[in-house]
């Protein structure tokens, strides 16, 4: 068996379209507009249940029961505040670098105060998973307030998760209604199909590597400009913009020059985004309620885009609204894909253990198209 | 477009034989036994180039004319000492983890010192690659130092790479058959075709992720022991035979209960495995000259192994001779690993450069097998 000698195989560009594994966990229902985590819809769960249910739904395919939840709360609180020795590494990092690098940084570190990292008994993967699960919100948090120059906060153990994270990043606890949207921007973050960030996961545990390394790969890959970071650039669309006046002409002089305009059209939905619409309402809270002119900058947007390209399939995505939404919270752009990353955190571990229970090393193959050779070595005095 | 709606597509377990990407870079054959970079093989490179060359052939597609070649040594010999607050790191994480997670955390620390890390264009993406091919002998050097209670040892500017990762691994300045050892241990593993740590780096990137990010994916995939490691665990064979008339008898228990024995068998190699045979040299150069018994047993335990499976394809692999001799040389049986990183890092960077320069996104599917849903949300107090 030679590397790229089957010539009848067809080369899978980008892995486009190849089933690369099973999955119980989520399905994307691109036609239709909706998104399943283990056949419960979006839309449910954002109405009826909180990230801490849905990250337990993720991971063992039900809804916890009265015991299993309080258990897995507890569980979550109990890890949630981070060692001294995690923290100095976040001050010590403070804003050199993107809060990705420092996010993948730190998680890598979490290996080193613990001993039994390498253990690769899905027992144990569980437990790394969990606890990177409960540490996410504290250590995206740090590194929010020590990339702004502000001080570290340890979470409240009375606020749940996604109040907890509000909490740790701005320094103020949330009213209910930032509550209600932080916990909201989670779920509908947590998982989305085979996505290049989960797949990486897949791809490094595949080799019974340890869940830290597959969690440090995921966070790599998500920090790429063509996987997260699409909110940010769409933040910045819709303020250069500017006020809502000026939408319909500079609109137009992007979309004459055939720029993208970021936050719109997906890859999988050819309807409305179901992340979106759900975003969308709080976008109109922001609007409306607080008089915030780049949320109504960006209703008229949307009204223009859609009337020029929604027959095409194409409207604003979950990156449209996130941006502003979080940007209306007060967190820094630069913190908008670690706010990915920490609602992902269950997609990812859920799908990581899932793999590696029905484990099956990932080698695909490269099509060989260089110079076959032998070539003769010619000693360094004789090239030219 | 939904996840998994095309019956017809297959499920490729393990992308096994799906061609992912082209490459210019390496390539095995199998059948022949014979590993090619850019079109030469290894046999010649090991017998008349060297590391930093084979590097810079991978890279750059051909070998280097004189002022080339100084030109990169020079780089990769200013690249190499290691600063400060990356010495403080090591030490700090000390010998409390694996060296592979170690090793995944400083290389994902050295972005925070990397003010222009998170630019993707070609230039940057290859100038982070070449520093830090220049800095993983310092880095796994140190890590091995540390790990071992030792003082860290800077780099010389006399000696070439392989040798300068010998003298800080090992304290000592390498004789010159040493130095040919190392030289050709890391020139046979620099690149070998996509297998899963390398794929992991095209992931990574595939999002225009930074090198850093890549190779640190790269790093955490290759900790799996499905991946790097193979040839620790030969090496506990080979010692637990013992002595060489005990060969005989073990290997009869270990193939009547049906036991793997490590070091045998390849993927893709159904001859002998050319770095292996490569290796075998060194074997016997131990064996002979230094009376080690190791490789005695280890030359008998092939002998039985070749007469029993031979016909069926089964040869000793590159991890069957790997092990023994950096144990050998005075390297720990939990740096082999590593050792394997520093060849490898060259094929990750050209591999990675390579594919970022016709990029596109990795983005697979899954086939959904779940609950087709939707599922009735059901209040905590009401489920059972």
């Amino acid at each position: 068996m030679n590397e790229g000698s089957e010539a009848k195989e067809e080369l899978r560009r980008g892995l486009e379209g190849v089933l690369a594994a099973e999955t119980r966990i989520g399905y994307v229902n691109g036609s239709d507009g909706k998104l399943f985590y283990r056949g419960y819809e979006i839309n449910s769960l954002v109405e009826q249940s909180n990230y801490e249910e849905v990250s337990y739904l993720l991971l063992y395919g039900h809804l916890p029961k009265r015991g299993e939840y309080e258990e897995y709360v507890k569980r979550l609180r109990e890890e949630m505040p981070l060692p001294d020795e995690v923290l100095s590494l976040i001050k010590n990092i403070g804003g050199r670098t993107h809060p990705m690098s420092a996010l993948r940084t730190v998680i890598s570190y979490l290996s080193v105060l613990d001993s039994m990292e390498s253990d690769s008994s899905t027992k144990n993967q569980e437990r790394i998973g969990i606890s990177l699960i409960a540490r996410m919100p504290s250590i995206v948090g740090a590194i929010h307030r020590v990339y702004s120059g502000k001080e570290i906060i340890k979470p409240d153990p009375e606020l749940g998760y996604a109040s907890n994270f509000f909490y740790m990043s701005t320094g103020a606890r949330p009213d209910p209604v930032e509550s209600k949207i932080m916990d909201t921007a989670l779920i509908i973050h947590a998982d989305h199909g085979m996505n290049a960030s989960t797949f990486s996961a897949l791809v490094t545990i595949s080799t019974m590597a340890d869940m830290y390394s597959a969690i440090t790969s995921a966070i790599g890959t998500l920090k790429g400009p063509l996987h997260g970071g699409a909110n940010e650039r769409a933040l910045k669309m819709i303020q250069s913009v500017g006020r809502p006046e000026n939408a319909e002409k500079v609109l137009k002089v992007m979309t004459d020059k055939g720029e993208r305009v970021m936050g719109f059209g997906h890859r999988v939905y050819k309807v409305y985004d179901p992340r979106a619409k759900i975003l969308k309402r709080y976008a109109e809270y922001f609007a409306e309620r607080k008089g915030n002119e780049t949320f109504k900058t960006a209703q008229i947007i949307e009204e223009l885009m859609i009337n020029k390209y929604g027959e095409r399939g194409i409207f604003p995505n979950v990156d449209f609204y996130s941006g502003m939404i979080y940007d209306a919270m007060g967190f820094r752009t630069e913190i908008f894909t670690p706010i990915f990353a920490t609602g992902r955190i269950s997609g990812w571990v859920a799908r990581a253990l899932e793999y590696s229970t029905e484990n099956r090393l990932f080698r695909p193959k490269a099509l060989y198209v260089g110079e076959k050779g032998p070539r003769k070595y010619i000693p360094i005095q004789d090239r030219d």
